[in-house]
Formats: structure tokens, C-alpha cells, sequence
């Protein structure tokens, strides 16, 4: 298969790069937004570009029960139904199916749920899942995976991961090959070396444009998910984007390219935005906090971002009278926070020296933001 | 006193006109956005001025309970609070002491409350209510009076004028003179011709920078609005501004213009923009109907809006799907609608043309959406 990604750099086992589509290119190390239901929380869709995002993730499982897949596709497809004309990758539903759906029955075939929307029946397969994402139009395609719960036996992580690669298959043979548009399988095993590696391989076999790590950040830690990772990595093709599902802090973030991981998503920034709390280079702050009252300071001089405009006093009020644009501001804020943070890490690493930054960002989020005013 | 109104041209009883202010010129006929606790709901400042308005309204009773008149001076007044540099009217939080707070006591001295935020206990004055407005940086203070309620016999409501009109006095003794910032009283006397009069005249006599026609829109119905304003603005000086406070529905509105009104404020825009009713050329159209599920087209074709990039159905599936973005797109959609309605107003009074203008806006009001598609 012929691969659309390009290596420009490494710098330990950290890659810059650029993943090419139908729909523009991707800068390496990137940050994804989640647009769930075809729309990034409390954010219009021109602001969302304005923070740097190269492309943000639709989360198939909302989208099918509602506005339904057939309809996005009827309207044009998920780029223009939302306003969107970079990169869109969605996920097969199978994450949010175990998480979100009532009365769910798993076989071989797939998996049958009920609505969580109006309890309505529906058979979700690696068939129908790619169906559904040919539908939205997206320009990358997950697998249909079992998103193994945890904590596991080996047995049953095991077992989960066979299912997956055997509807990593089934997802393979019923994409629909466009030029641009790509399918990224994902690897499974929960925490066990062994399964993690026979996965990996199992997916190199099959072929797939790029390849997520799923199953981590379910609850096993960051060591942990650092120390799977460090396992698995080096089972995947270099010339092949790696995609960590689902992941995470900004810690989590720099410690996952540190060990050669090119693609993130995660909702923190966008839901810790709706509840008052910004991600800084001082680290987290939360702005409902009594002591942000009569503070005249922007929230985080060091970061470029557009609500920099606003002292800390204005945005507390917003929050203590639940403003909608409290929730406004600081989702861009901590959209434009996590996408500086991967352009300085995509700096870093082309000049060779992301262990320093890694030092320096780390030493930020520690030092906090009580001292600055002392 | 040195009157900031320029008066351009008149069309029956209509004016179009310009108000000087140390923010800027405020073009009249104006509608005034509502920001009551220093944000206009769901909207950004900057998307908030790209709608073209030149003045936008704060609430001195919100902002006296929560985050304080004197929290906002130390930070720099309303202004620079939220972002704003053009002119802010602020009501004199009367009004809002009637509809919101607990535990009233009305006396000739002003009015005892208790907070709805936290209970405790305030007492307002037409004094304190400078000073509040004063403290905030207002651009246009309203002189505090009692907003009588609606109905009220003729010897409620002479009664209640009466101590407005000796409100108005204080407020005018009260009131810190600035180049640039101006004093408006409120001319108010419920349903009742004699008492209008009376009230018009007294505040004439005391003398303000503009008149506020108050104690509308309670409850008495379009057709008794519009002839109470036809009763009351021909004792209005002409070389003033004047102002329909809580008012309304763009046909209210073109109604009030074509009898001499020349400022507008009112909550709907915003908040039916939260609620998925838009203002449109051909009338209110209820984006939360199923009938739009599929309706590729956009809004309001006939109103520069920006949000005539989604469409129908795009707007419908947010509203079902609950997303922010639905309230802040037909939020902005809605203030866009009430500026570039007041700017065919302006223009067809510029040209002698209002009554055709208006013959023309009902008929398009009248027709609906529903002809559109068949």
C-alpha cells in the first residue's frame, strides 16, 4: 500500500512528519479536537481553524443514531454539513458503543445495541462501520475494534484482540479505497507484551495507511500506558503514522512522543473548558477558583491565545454567573494552548532538542501560577 | 444643556439621526444588543461588533450583585471588563429591583432589596444608582425610576410617575457630568394620556441628554403600545434622542420608528436565539421543526448573516442535539437580522421611502417559509 506519510525528522524515538490526504496535510506530532456530534463544543467552526488544528475527529456512533449517516450523506457529507474542509477522522463506534449504549449483545458478527437517543435497535459490524464512515465522507477511516475493558485476564484480553483482528480484516476488505482517504487499523492487548506485539504484527500483515494504539487510557495509569507504549511501538512500521487513541494531559501527550507516537485526540481540552479549567504553561488552572476575583492578569501571557485580551477577573465572573461565554473562551483558550504545545514540540524535535523542552514544559506545569504574583 | 442628537432627515414622524458620545456616534434608528452581566449571551464582543451595532446595553442590577460596580471600577470600568469600546447604555437597575429581587420595600428614599444571588440585603437610590453607573464607565445612564406596573389605575400610576419624576430630579442632581457621557430620564405614566404628558414635560423641564419612553411592553398589547407613543412623543423636545425601552418584535420596532422612536433595546434577538427561534425576512422561523431535518438550504438567504454558510439542517441537528453551537450561531444570526433591519430603516428614512420600506418588511413577514419550497 502505498504510504502517505512523509519523516522528516527524529530526535530519539519522537518523529516529525506529514500525513498527506484528500483534504490537506497533517503536521506530526498532532492534536485532534473532538467534534462528536459534528460540531467542537462551544466553538465556531472558523476558531477551531484558527487554533492551528490541522484536523479534528467525528465520533461515528453520535453521528449514526443522529443525524444519521445517510442524512450527512444526502447533505454532502460531514465536511460540508459542519463547515469543515481539513482532515475529519472518525472513529468505527465501537468505543462508544461499550460506553454509551444500553442492552448491548456482542458476536462474531458484531454488535447490537439499543439508542441511547430513542432505544431503537441497531447492528453495528466492521461492514456496517465502514459503511457509515464512507458515508460521513471521512477522510480517515478507524477499523471496527473491541476497545478492551479494563482491567483484563490475559485470557480475556486475549480473546478481545483476536476479535479485533479478525474485524480488522473484515474492516480492510470492505473500505472503499479513494485516493487521499485512509483506514488505520488498532492495536489491542490491554497491558500484556505479548498480545500487544502479536497485534501489532497482525495489523502490519493485514496493511493498513497508519496505526492507533487503542485500549490505553482506560484507567491503567500513565506508567503503565508509557510503559505499553514503549512495548508496542516498536512493532509498528516506521513509515506509518502511530495514533494513540484517546490520549490525553498535556504530560500524557509529551511522554507518548517521547516513545514515537504522531497523533492524539482526547476531549479534555474542550471539556475541562466547559468547567472552568485552563491548561497553561503553569499548568492547570481553574478559574472558578475565589482568588482569580480581582485578578487584572490574562490567563497565560506565554501562550498566544485570543483571550489573552480578558484579565482572569472577567473570566472567573463569566463562570460564577454561568455565562455561556465562560465555556466559550476557555475552550479556545485550551484548544490553542494544546495545538502551541504541538507546534513546540514539532520545533523541538526538528532542531534536535525535545528532551530540553520536554524539561522546560515540565518545570512549567510544576512551578503552578501562585508565585508569579508573589 | 448642549444637545449630542443630530437629526439628518425625517420621514412622516420617523428621524434618522446621530448620537455623539465620548465611545463613538451611535446612528439612529438604533437596536441596542443586551449584555446584561457583561456578555452578550453567547456571543463573542468581536462577532458582537461585526453585527454592526454601535451601542450595546448592561444591567447596573446584575452587575451591582455580581461581580460589583466597585470590583468593575478597580479593573477598569465596564468597558475594558468585557472588551468593549463602544458606547454602553445602562439601565439604572429600577426595573429589574421589580421583576428579579426579593423581599421589596419601596420608599420615597428608593427601594430595599434582598440579593437573588446570596440574600443579603441592598438598598438603591436614585444616588446610588449614579453612582453605581458612574463606577461601571457608562456611556448612557438611565435616571432610576419605578417602571410602574401594568395594570395600574390612574391613581396607581399618577402616583408611581410622580416619584419617578421626583426621582428623576435626584438622578439629575446626582449625576457626574463628563464631556461625552450622557443622562437620559424616563418618561413614564402607564396607559393613561394625561399622565404621559405630564411626565414628558417634567423631564423636559428638568432637562436630559435624552428621553426614555418606560413602563411599555408590560403587557398592554402592540396596538395600545403604539398609541401611548403616538400620545407621548409629540411632547418630546425634537432636538433629543428617544428611546422605547424593552422593545421588541421588529414589526413593535418599525411601528415605534414610524412614530418617532430612535432607540431600541430588548432581550429577543438573544435569547429566541437560544432557543432555536430565528428572526428572519419572511418572519420567525423554529429551527427545532422537523421539517428542517433535511432543509439544505440556508436560513435567510435575504440576510447577510454568516451563518447562511450551514444549513437548515445543520442548524436543526444542533438544536436536537443540544450543542452550544446551536444557541451561539442563531444568537449571532438573530443580532445580524436587528442591525440590518435597522439599517434599511435608516436607509429608507434617508430616502423618503419608510412607509414602502415597511409595506415591504410585513409583507415578507407575512408570507412565512413554507411557500419558499413549493
Amino acid at each position: 500500500m502505498n504510504q502517505p506519510f512523509t519523516l522528516h525528522a527524529t530526535d530519539g524515538a519522537a518523529r516529525l512528519g506529514t500525513l498527506t490526504t484528500a483534504h490537506g496535510d497533517i503536521r506530526t506530532p498532532a492534536f485532534m479536537p473532538v467534534g462528536t456530534a459534528a460540531t467542537v463544543k462551544a466553538m465556531q467552526i472558523q476558531d477551531v481553524e484558527a487554533t492551528g488544528a490541522d484536523i479534528i475527529l467525528g465520533n461515528t456512533y453520535h453521528l449514526m443514531l443522529r443525524p444519521t449517516a445517510e442524512r450527512i450523506a444526502r447533505l454532502g457529507g460531514l465536511h460540508a454539513f459542519m463547515g469543515w474542509n481539513k482532515p475529519i477522522l472518525t472513529d468505527s463506534g465501537g468505543f462508544q458503543v461499550m460506553s454509551l449504549a444500553k442492552l448491548r449483545k456482542m458476536t462474531e458478527e458484531g454488535v447490537t445495541f439499543s439508542s441511547h437517543i430513542d432505544g431503537s435497535k441497531v447492528l453495528l459490524t466492521p461492514e456496517r462501520s465502514m459503511e457509515i464512515q464512507h458515508l460521513l465522507g471521512s477522510t480517515i477511516t478507524m477499523a471496527f475494534d473491541e476497545c478492551t475493558p479494563f482491567p483484563a485476564t490475559h485470557e480475556q484480553a486475549q480473546h478481545s484482540m483476536a476479535l479485533s483482528m479478525r474485524w480488522a480484516q473484515r474492516s480492510k476488505d470492505a473500505f472503499v479505497k479513494r485516493t487521499g482517504y485512509l483506514l488505520f487499523g488498532i492495536v489491542q492487548g490491554s497491558v500484556y507484551d505479548d498480545l500487544r506485539e502479536h497485534s501489532a504484527k497482525r495489523l502490519t500483515d493485514i496493511g493498513f495507511d497508519g496505526y492507533a494504539i487503542g485500549g490505553l487510557a482506560v484507567g491503567e495509569g500513565q506508567a503503565e500506558m508509557l510503559r505499553v507504549l514503549g512495548v508496542t511501538v516498536p512493532y509498528l512500521p516506521a513509515n506509518a503514522p502511530r495514533y494513540l487513541m484517546g490520549v490525553g494531559k498535556p504530560d500524557d501527550i509529551l511522554g507518548a512522543v517521547q516513545r514515537g507516537v504522531d497523533m492524539f485526540d482526547c476531549v479534555l481540552p474542550t471539556r475541562c473548558g466547559r468547567n472552568a479549567r485552563a491548561f497553561t504553561s503553569m499548568g492547570e488552572i481553574n478559574l472558578r477558583n475565589a482568588r482569580h476575583a480581582d485578578d487584572p492578569r490574562p490567563l497565560d501571557e506565554a501562550t498566544p491565545s485570543p483571550i489573552n485580551r480578558y484579565s482572569r477577573a472577567y473570566l472567573h465572573h463569566l463562570f460564577k454567573a454561568d455565562e455561556m461565554l465562560g465555556p466559550m473562551l476557555l475552550t479556545q483558550h485550551n484548544l490553542h494552548y494544546y495545538q502551541h504545545l504541538m507546534q513546540g514540540m514539532r520545533a523541538a524535535i526538528a532542531e534536535n532538542r525535545l528532551e530540553a523542552h520536554a524539561s522546560a514544559l515540565r518545570a512549567g506545569w510544576a512551578g503552578g501560577d501562585i508565585s508569579a504574583t508573589a
